[in-house]
């Protein structure tokens, strides 16, 4: 056995797979993906041209080709089903999941996904992928799945192995079975391990736990991953507004998640759109990367305006011109700070929380701290390293505590504002919001030194 | 059922909680705390003083308390550890997996340790934590647990459920069963479903699948996490050099790792050190906030000394004053951007990645476009809109082109630097860095002036 066993992707099997493609060498296709991974298949398509991905699905067995399908990237996948009928799609979806099977029905428009729909065999998979049609993708209901395995609390442990066995090969990870009553309630779980440990003739009634946490179907999605996570669960049941049980999310798509929003709140920050990746080709990462840099060059622009405003004090004065950066800068970091720390509790906010008025008065006092050490210690370099006049020392000393705490105020605010809107808060870290710091940061420099040093 | 059977926390419980310790009802606390999840208890007790929790601790089930124990976080767990005698300390953690008990005995100073390790009772468990001190951190053998189910490959279902039995209080979650040889090298897993649904006199070796994606002790818990990710594992053993079976990962405790990994990140980009939150104390927040600060202003003192070396240039044109925000705002917009990518490209690396020159290359390119469009704009701004002469338009344009591109070869070439010599990149993204960008940018941009304006 290897130490991992992952399938070995080097350039040289690349070149021969596409020179198999060429010739038409299904056996080749066939034999050297046999038993690999359809991770690491899709991430070998990822590599060909469109037509050579298409003749490789089509040359493995359509179980396997579904499960590559799930595995592709929405832009992949978008691509690779404009290639495919109506009735391949429908029949690809069946041997799905209902959760990624209603995933790759979303992807279509909507008269597309009719048709796919009008060419559904298998009713009961339908149903179930019909089913998660309606609910919002970042939801519970969204990422949940209709296959699970449920017992009915009158139910003996053999008439639950046999529900196990009639569902085998719809339900591929069991990892509790739910127990409900007749009107599909949710009571409580019973692991799998209970059920080997129990006597055959034991009633599911005797053995079942109470204590099972669930999630409403319009949960939001990092909620959910957040009580996963926080109670170590590896599956967790959904229910409707009756309790009824209507899916199960297992930890895995949670996995995806939490990377998903973390990735997401990193690219708000660094002002980079959409979700792109430095393979990706150097149109899409400028498209991602350009407009948030011309938002910067405006700010600048506009800087440059307030700055101009100034100019017969900076004449007077020039030595002004030279803490511009750090002026900017201080105000920039300080905030970037204050959001991050803002949007990470935002995150994982708990009933504990200071009151708003405690956390005002805890910013504050930050904020404080941060301006006279930082204003200080400025001073003290610009008066005795520096020699520049004391006047002109307290100047930029107290310039830039007026700096910091405006920045602490608009990086505390800015998310919380944001958050209220339903708007991502991690752009208040991006730049957006601190060019707009550096805008009022020079204006509140500029103003400072207009009054102290009478220009 | 609720819709979620979470807790109530509430104020009104705290205080009541807190009357009750002052008043010794151990009838109520125990009453009120039963069945109540442990990591709901340990929210509670992070309200509490240190003198309350342990009483709360010592009033409840030991079994209870041990898994409260494993529940808080790693600074309030040691000042717990603090107030328990050696003995009681061995106690809890035989009452732990080995891994969260191997996690509590680090916590210790190796004299205390030691005195822990010399009450142990249990022979099997204390071996458990013993091997797993060993392992680093950051590594699979430092995140694995030794709690799973082993079969050998000659054992049929019925011997095999018995193990399950034997161990069933031990192994609390059971994935799969991982499948070994009479040396205890891995072969393969089977999973429980299987179990269950295969005649009691079934052969292991006829069931088990030979496909099983192992990791070894040494590998980054980074790499663990990916790797469980992308092929949707939910527990991954753990074997080492010599292929034996030694541990066990669940995707619990994956979901951690990856939740930490992605808040470090944000805070390296941050510029706040440590891992602390909105809720800590001012003092603990000030300490990882203000280093970071002092960096910025410390390199905003040192362009303040740049800058005040052209100062005979800025006298003859005192307009370059006006454009310092834009080109320092911009390089930094542009390197951050360049570096979060970089190190979102090292956390997810395929095989087919882009050579060192076609990276090198794409990321020329995209700082060509990103440096000519903005510098286009801005001249046109200053030209048309701003009515400088033209050569100042020039100038400012070049200069912005310059900055960009230098930033973009900073923001590509640090973060890699950086992780070759084994320090998180996400710092890159950082206010160390861009401090330094900031830096260089007003170099380069007076650098032009001078150059093209003859000052």
């Amino acid at each position: 056995m290897e130490i991992i066993k992952q399938f070995e992707l080097s350039k040289e099997y690349l070149e021969s797979l596409q020179q198999a493609i060429e010739s038409q060498d299904l056996d080749f296709i066939q034999e050297s993906l046999d038993g690999v991974n359809v991770a690491d298949i899709a991430a070998v398509l990822d590599e060909l041209s469109m037509e050579e991905s298409i003749y490789v699905l089509r040359a493995l067995p359509q179980q396997t080709a579904a499960d590559i399908l799930i595995e592709l990237d929405d832009n992949t996948l978008f691509r690779v089903l404009k290639e495919y009928s109506e009735p391949e799609i429908a029949s690809y979806i069946e041997l799905m999941d209902s959760d990624d099977g209603a995933d790759m029905l979303k992807l279509l428009g909507e008269r597309e996904r009719e048709e796919v729909i009008s060419h559904f065999q298998d009713k009961l998979k339908s149903e179930q992928v019909l089913d998660l049609l309606r609910y919002e993708e970042d939801t519970a209901g969204g990422i949940m799945a209709k296959e699970f395995i449920r017992a009915n609390k009158n139910w003996n442990v053999i008439q639950t192995i046999n529900e196990i066995r009639r569902q085998a090969e719809n339900v591929e990870k069991i990892f509790s079975i739910y127990v409900v009553n007749n009107r599909q309630q949710l009571l409580g779980r019973v692991s799998l391990k209970r059920i080997i440990l129990a006597g055959e003739n034991t009633k599911i009634e005797d053995i079942y736990e109470e204590e099972v946490i669930s999630v409403p179907t319009y949960m939001d999605q990092e909620e959910v991953a957040s009580i996963m996570r926080k109670y170590d669960l590896e599956s967790v049941p959904v229910i409707n507004a009756k309790n009824k049980l209507v899916g199960r999310i297992t930890v895995d798509d949670i996995l995806d998640v939490v990377q998903e929003e973390a990735d997401e709140d990193i690219q708000a920050m660094a002002g980079i759109s959409g979700d792109i990746e430095e393979s990706d080709s150097i149109f899409m990462i400028t498209k991602a990367r350009l407009p948030w840099l011309l938002i910067g060059v405006m700010g600048g622009l506009m800087g440059a305006k307030i700055i101009g405003f100034f100019e017969d004090g900076l004449n007077k004065y020039l030595a002004l011109a030279s803490f511009i950066p750090l002026v900017a800068a201080t105000g920039g970091n300080v905030g970037i700070q204050a959001s991050s720390l803002i949007v990470q509790s935002l995150a994982s906010k708990s009933v504990f929380d200071d009151t708003p008025f405690q956390r005002f008065f805890k910013g504050l006092m930050i904020a404080l701290i941060n301006g006279v050490v930082l204003g200080a210690f400025v001073f003290l370099v610009v008066v005795f390293l520096y020699g520049f006049e004391p006047i002109f020392g307290v100047t930029v000393g107290i310039a830039l505590f007026c700096v910091v705490l405006l920045a602490s105020f608009m990086g505390t605010v800015t998310p919380l504002v944001l958050n209220r809107f339903g708007i991502n808060p991690a752009i208040a870290s991006g730049p957006f919001i601190t060019t707009t710091n550096d805008l009022l940061g020079l204006a509140v420099y500029f103003g400072v030194a207009m009054l102290l040093l009478n220009l």
